[in-house]
């Protein structure tokens, strides 16, 4: 049965507001370089109040993720939540100028609550700290699962930040039950080592019944499945998935599927800003697959993805994927 | 007196929308290239609706200007009306990071006006071409300009695209008259070619009666005091000035004063984004009179931040101005 769309993709809807910062500065906020951390409020104030000028850019985990696999012509949608306020319909405009359909009802003007943003602090290293605050991205729940688009797609991606609430966990499960009981395939990335720690035992079941292709990095793997090293996390991982994808930085990544494991070498590049590089991993792979690659030229695109978002500021890419691949040959 | 700010700026606030486009879109769009439009909210959703996906990051002409200066430690503030909305405190929360004092009282969230921005739409030659919906900056008025802080400064900058409206048009010779009344001078920028034709008598009675120091570039030169070459322009010009400043693209600048011209080159760069080019020599050259440089090394102060901001997608400076300068040995 032909399905509509390729890829679907579930997670927080956000803006990022990116700015450059220094070492003194994370440590003087108390800010822990590397990560994201979910901030209250006057947490965002505190923040923003003390940040460099900065430049926002539509962002989201599998937004990223999506609106990439989006601008090579590949049928995709998106489901968020963003409130019809000034980012909000930023955000909206932005997925959709990259050819996403992106039809997840938005949160009226009257709410408390504004669309939600990350301040994301570029440290001299290019690697970013993703200080979060989810606004109305926390009201996705199952309404916003619209069974025909579920149904409808050959792969589902899944954000793991969405464990972080109950409702959007049982969102999550929901659209995973709905895609796989129409003959599709769910996919998940694990989004954050410290996500992991907050939700391992909900993931692992989640991925032993349901998830047929996981992406993670290394911290990740490590964190969900333990293991002495890396070799070892990818076996156990691997036992519960028909793919795992694991990104390991600077190495480039590992593609373990029935038994064997491949590694692709990351493409050499200066690093701006790290912000986006697993996502945009992900979109180079999942486009990959669309276009019935085999899974090392999928894993080669998504190295190719993520060394382009990597090279400047903010977490979408600035030329068109398909032409940096068209370049590299695949 | 010594005076507590260096150069206070009045201008109209605004967030730019930055976002590549073709040729052909300009076109099929009706947009005119490298210029200044002013357009209404259909117009304003009519191109929004239809261009790529973008990057905000704060602009306004004179706020440009403002904030380069700002961010090389001197004492400056900026005069500017914005919505207590999302894209106004984002302005707001800019404007100050960068050293800017910013206290124009925000237009109250009940406003049907939002905070003002601006299409740019950036052409693959480097060219931007900008879409203005003015919003709420329309509403700076006389009630505005803060009389302890017009007497409390050496140099007022007055940015041209004021004049498209008799309030704020109004506000700018209340300015002018108390800054010079209280023994300071002021700046004029002639903004883009159409404004100077828009407002040519009002401007050339403004700059013969109060501006001590005239910010344009050749186009906008030609337009205002005619003549048959830039030199015969800058004869002219100079006559009702105590400085004029005239800058010519790749060609760099030129700088009258006292029956002298002298000339600055360009220095060489690969222009990604042309917007905010004029806006930040400007920035370098009130850099460099406000630490009594003389006017060459003005110019050539001028020459490097408007290098350094026509090198990257933006109107805003990516690294700090005084570095560059000390790096040029300026």
């Amino acid at each position: 049965m032909n399905k509509n769309y390729k890829v679907v993709g579930i997670g927080n809807a956000i803006v990022d507001v990116l700015a450059k910062c220094s070492d003194e500065f994370l440590i003087s906020k108390g800010i822990e370089k590397g990560i994201m951390q979910l901030i209250d409020t006057p947490r965002a104030a505190e923040i923003y109040n003390s940040m460099d000028a900065g430049v926002e850019i539509s962002g989201g985990s599998a937004a990223n993720t999506i609106s990439g696999i989006g601008t090579v012509g590949i049928k995709t949608a998106f489901v968020g939540k963003v409130k019809d306020d000034q980012l909000g319909r930023i955000f909206a405009h932005d997925i959709r100028a990259q050819g996403v359909a992106f039809n997840t009802p938005m949160v009226s003007s009257d709410s408390d609550d504004e669309t939600g943003r990350s301040m994301i602090l570029v440290s001299p290293d290019g690697e970013r700290s993703m200080n979060t605050y989810l606004g109305v991205a926390n009201q996705l729940n199952v309404t916003d699962i619209d069974p025909d688009l579920m149904a409808d797609t050959d792969w589902l991606y899944l954000e793991g930040y969405l464990f972080d609430r109950p409702d959007s966990q049982a969102a999550f499960i929901r659209a995973v039950e709905l895609c796989n009981g129409a003959g599709g395939q769910s996919s998940l990335s694990l989004s954050d080592p410290f996500c992991v720690e907050r939700h391992r035992e909900a993931f692992q079941d989640l991925i032993a019944n349901h998830i047929n292709m996981l992406f993670c990095n290394e911290h990740e793997l490590l964190s969900m499945y333990g293991g002495k090293s890396l070799n070892e996390a990818i076996e156990v991982g691997a036992q519960y998935v028909d793919i795992l994808v694991c990104t390991a930085g600077a190495e480039g990544a590992y593609i373990a599927s029935g038994g064997e494991t491949i590694h692709v070498s990351a493409n050499p590049v200066n690093v701006v800003d790290a912000t986006g590089a697993g996502d945009l991993f992900a979109a180079g792979f999942l486009a990959g697959l669309s276009q019935n690659k085999d899974l090392e030229v999928c894993g080669k695109m998504g190295c190719v993805a993520a060394a382009e978002v990597i090279s400047s500021m903010g977490a979408r890419p600035k030329n068109n994927l398909q032409d940096l691949f068209d370049i590299n040959k695949l």
